[in-house]
């Protein structure tokens, strides 16, 4: 099976295939998992989730946006660690070396805990059920409805519900990964950067690559750091330039010049971005004008433009249909194929005595690459046994069906028990999504719990603080599932063990349930008009979310006319169009789009659509012009942008912190407001 | 002296030369100079004209900023003859080729005439003679300073001062292209683009350098277009984008994103950019904000900002003062050296008989280049007598020194006198500068003789008209000359012969004398509001230039506080960095900045000096990354750069003919005045 070092040489100079990572990494050993989670990498992962739980927070509390920071915690623990040994080196004390495994670790740990910190819903589900956002909205504010925030009960909540999602897809993520081949833009990025990193001295590809890396890198940094001084307020900077027009940018069309979308444009395959482009024209280009057209007919005229009783309600009601048409029927799909595997497995295991070996020979065969044999092998070593999983899956519900009626009266334990039924099909759904795009639609599946188990509790029996409390036991897992598939992708491209992920990701929790909610309520007592609109901390989704727990109680009628019809549609829709991708010949199939793909952003807006699209036809069109360059450099020049970005936010988040905001607004006006704004200029001055 | 083809050959891969535009030209025979002239070009050209002559007009009348159109009028030309001749072509009557030189000379002719749209001063000078622009002057508005607009007057006026430039630098042409070997972007630009579009088939490396131009053709082109979008007002888009900072940009430092000016910082030599940078951060970053500070104690705060009582006084009587100093010492070496040389060629001509070719032979000499080399002896062949020069001169001055008296009673015969003698040092002046930064500096030479014949004249002898007079003989003169030395350098590039040149340059004078009038007669007659401030045409330069011949009237003692000092010193400076510059060794002279390209921001502004740097770091980048390929795609990505840029303001022109405006400001304001901004939207809508 080994080729020679002259048939090596020969694929180099033709340039056919793409070059191989592994290859470079030969000499160096895999260490055993255990040697994978060091008490350094620990170390080095609490302070990170520290700091980046409070970045985390911050922006929870003032805009409610909070950026991938994976790629942050990668290069910040490679940075930490890296400073640790050199400085035992000097002393001559340094036993056990860096490795690429051990960075992915504390990257996987890291990640977990300050997850938590968006997950735990302080910004939304968390603190809506508080008094101080009560008072604000117009119903419901009764003590049933109410829950004051305290350390106590939130920490409890923490640890109850966060690790369900960890046992929840582990199963699945050999399909995920290998036989999907799914993406995770995020963790793939976060891999080529570590790997670069590693990479041993000496070899000119891996080196040109890193170069090249770094270059972007450079670049998407500098580039964020200039767009920051633009942004001094709302519709400021380059976010809101209206690139392809002021009527096309009021439908969400522009591109909004972010290196990171283009980058993740450049690493999503062409059919994702197509497909999420034709999403965005269908929905911000098509449908949304169309029924703002029935204003006043189909809904009432007078609602704030977010009211999910108006324009909004189609948008979020209907992507969530074809995220759930989509997620069900690929979950199906899983299941059925699972069931087949499983049947001729042990039909097989009769035969031989061997079934990891042969599942290894299985998964190998269509594959040719040198690195995809070499990481699968890897992957598929340390086994996660399927009674870990489904044992820890049942045994954590039990505990939270248990506990969380304590801490939420109206939550009653057949509703956590229906929840931890369905999740895992909602996790599934949104560990693909994000695989495909980078999205991590937690936040959509909790919403849906809102609207499911408040209208079921109903309004006098606190239904809206049942919404609410559900909306966090959902969001938990499929967030944490979605995170856990995305570090192990992470993992097989640096030939990280399976086991050593999960085991750092059930560290990295736990540090998270305690990390977070001490933060929270350092913030919560640091500041007085903490949730108060128009103050520094006007936490926004905390209001929006308890908004739509109260619509969830009132019921499916409360939701504007036709809705519940177009959402059917979508549904179906959805279900048909994946039929017709698998059913047709192959070339047919894989031009049609992706439902999944195509509903993010009809919720979201098209300014992504546009930045990743833009990222397709660059690589496309390099491709055509050289295309072993462009397999080789591709990637790395699409991390680098992603990564530049990436760490921007953290100098941001600082600057926020420390109160510094950009000194100008780039502000785009039609030049008829310009005249009348340069008069007010005038006359002011 | 000719190299095999083996040589050539191994030069090509070795890289080291620059690669050669003029052997691809070697099977194409060079057209006699009365071949280059043809009917067909002269037709072309009149249409042309008149086309370009009615965008500079309404240029004129609205803004009164005019971008050069050389290289529109070449592509126009080009593209006209080419559809002529495809035609005759297919008709089988064609009966001679369309070469470069043809091209040329069209572009040539272009330029002449519609610069007389500008230097005929319809939108400053000239108009601000009449009854319309005196009524909104504070003093002067009596009958002997006033001339109100005729069509009979003009043309005779036009006839009288346009061809007095050409005359005046004709005998330094060598000196200037091929001694100095001055730059003239423009003209350089123009002439790549003329060459790409002849280069003949098959032509490898000059295929790759079109493919390439054309490429930064486009991308400059678009981007012209794309900012369009976003100038709906003054201080709107890429223009005003405060790159550098807001504090940065009140003092005019930013980066303006234009594409044309990186272009030509990537066409001049390093140090005329270093120069250019150095100016602006001595007077914009140090000298202007601290005369600032001065304001209410060196001159009045009261005034309007770009009064020349105070800052704008200092800003423009200073530049004139360095380009003074500088062009004064340069026209007194050349004119030693011409005196010396002409001594030493009278002692030659007693020993050879072919004084020809004996100076073809020593302008070779220091030469190594095959291009070079081709170029000077076509521009070298075709001689205009030294006797048609002068005698033509003379002639011409004669003529308008016995007509212009009689136009305007103020303008005496004798100041007429004084200013044909000075105006070869001031033409050489500006054609200099021009040949180093492509800044045509003819305003300035003017508003020179509005000071100093408005002050002789005295207010009460009609001063402001004779001020007003003189700046358009000063004017005429000194943008003819530049204009032409552009077209001799254009010429020099495409083999074109001098003689062509000066030929086409009369014809299209010609023509511009008769419709540059008619066009102004037109806008005249057609808009009632023309010269009303806030109307469509408020010709702001009209009202402008009727200050300034007031303010010199009343002379020197109205300039604000020390600075005729600063002058003195200022112009003493010029001479002694030159005299360094010369007098030094070579390393360090090359070091010491040009002073007549520091000068050039003072007035101007610092933008285009970022600008030009960008280009000149660009480029010094690439020439240490691979100094062979910057060497033969340098000049194409910059006349791409610069002839896009170009040719965008043609269709911007008539857009604004048209009267559509752009639909976005794209507006920087600081935070806290976008809070109030804010505010003042929301109560407004």
């Amino acid at each position: 099976m080994e080729k020679t070092d002259m048939e090596l040489k020969q694929e180099e100079e033709e340039g056919a295939p793409a070059p191989s990572v592994e290859r470079v990494f030969d000499g160096v050993r895999v260490p055993a998992w255990r040697e994978q989670v060091t008490v350094r990498a620990l170390v080095v992962s609490l302070g990170l989730s520290v700091m980046l739980s409070v970045i985390v927070m911050k922006l929870n509390l003032t805009t409610g946006i909070i950026p991938s920071l994976n790629v942050a915690s990668g290069l910040l623990g490679f940075f930490f660690v890296k400073v640790w040994t050199k400085a035992l080196e000097q002393a001559g004390v340094l036993r056990v070396p860096f490795t690429r495994q051990e960075n992915t670790v504390i990257q996987t740990c890291v990640v977990a805990a300050y997850g938590l910190a968006f997950s735990g819903g302080y910004g939304n589900y968390l603190f809506g059920m508080s008094s101080k956002i009560a008072g604000q909205a117009t119903e419901a504010d009764d003590s049933q409805n109410i829950k004051d925030p305290k350390l106590g009960w939130m920490i409890a909540f923490m640890f109850v519900v966060s690790f369900v999602g960890l046992f929840s897809l582990v199963p699945l993520r050999k399909i995920m990964i290998i036989d999907y081949k799914l993406i995770y833009p995020s963790g793939t990025a976060t891999a080529y950067l570590i790997n670069g990193f590693h990479t041993p001295q000496g070899e000119n590809l891996a080196k040109k690559q890193v170069r090249t890396l770094g270059k972007f890198f450079s670049f998407s940094f500098l580039w964020g750091f200039f767009q920051w001084f633009y942004k001094s307020g709302d519709d400021c900077g380059f976010e809101a330039f209206p690139t392809l027009g002021l009527k096309a940018y009021e439908n969400k069309f522009n591109f909004d010049f972010s290196a990171m979308y283009v980058g993740v444009g450049m690493i999503c395959p062409h059919i994702v971005n197509a497909s999420i482009l034709i999403g965005a024209i269908l929905s911000w280009g098509i449908m949304w004008p169309l029924i703002n057209n029935q204003k006043g007919n189909w809904y009432s005229a007078d609602l704030a433009p977010n009211s999910l009783h108006g324009l909004q309600g189609y948008r979020v009601f209907i992507a969530v249909s074809i995220i759930l048409g989509d997620g069900l029927y690929n979950f199906l799909k899983v299941l059925t194929k699972t069931v087949q595997t499983f049947v001729s497995d042990s039909q097989k295991i009769r035969l031989s005595t061997l079934p990891v070996s042969d599942e290894v020979q299985m998964a190998k065969q269509p594959i040719v690459s040198y690195d995809d044999d070499r990481r699968i092998e890897v992957f598929l070593k340390d086994q996660i046994p399927k009674w870990v999983a489904i044992g820890g899956y049942i045994i954590v519900s039990l505990v939270s069906i248990i506990t969380l009626p304590h801490i939420f009266p109206p939550l009653k334990w057949y509703f956590i028990l229906v929840a931890y039924a369905v999740a895992p099909v909602l996790a599934f759904c949104n560990a693909y999504g994000c695989g495909l795009t980078d999205w991590n639609m937690a936040s959509t599946y909790g919403k849906l719990a809102i609207f499911v188990f408040g209208a079921w509790a109903g309004a006098h029996h606190g239904g809206v603080l049942a919404g609410l409390a559900s909306c966090g036991v959902m969001m938990s897992i499929v967030s944490t599932a979605s995170d856990l598939m995305q570090d192990f992708k992470t993992g097989y491209l640096t030939l990280s063990s399976p086991r050593s992920m999960f085991v750092s990701q059930v560290i990295g929790t736990s540090m998270g349930c305690v990390v977070a909610p001490c933060v929270f309520w350092l913030f919560y007592k640091a500041f007085d008009d903490i949730g108060v609109p128009g103050s520094q901390y006007p936490a926004p989704y905390a209001i929006i979310y308890r908004n739509m727990a109260i619509l969830g109680v009132d019921g499916f009628s409360a939701l504007p006319k036709h809705c519940l019809t177009l959402c059917y549609i979508f549904f179906a829709l959805a279900i048909l169009i994946n039929l017709a991708r698998d059913l047709s010949p192959k070339k047919v199939g894989q031009c049609i789009p992706i439902p999944m793909a195509m509903a993010i952003p009809f919720y979201i807006g098209a300014a992504f659509a546009i930045d990743m699209f833009i990222g397709t036809v660059i690589l496309f069109v390099w491709q055509k012009m050289d295309r072993a360059k462009a397999a080789a450099f591709g990637p790395a020049v699409a991390s680098g942008l992603i990564c530049g970005d990436g760490i921007w936010s953290l100098p941001q988040a600082v600057l926020a912190l420390a109160q510094v905001k950009p000194p100008i607004c780039m502000k785009f006006l039609s030049r008829k407001m310009n005249d009348r704004v340069d008069a007010f200029i005038n006359s002011a001055s």
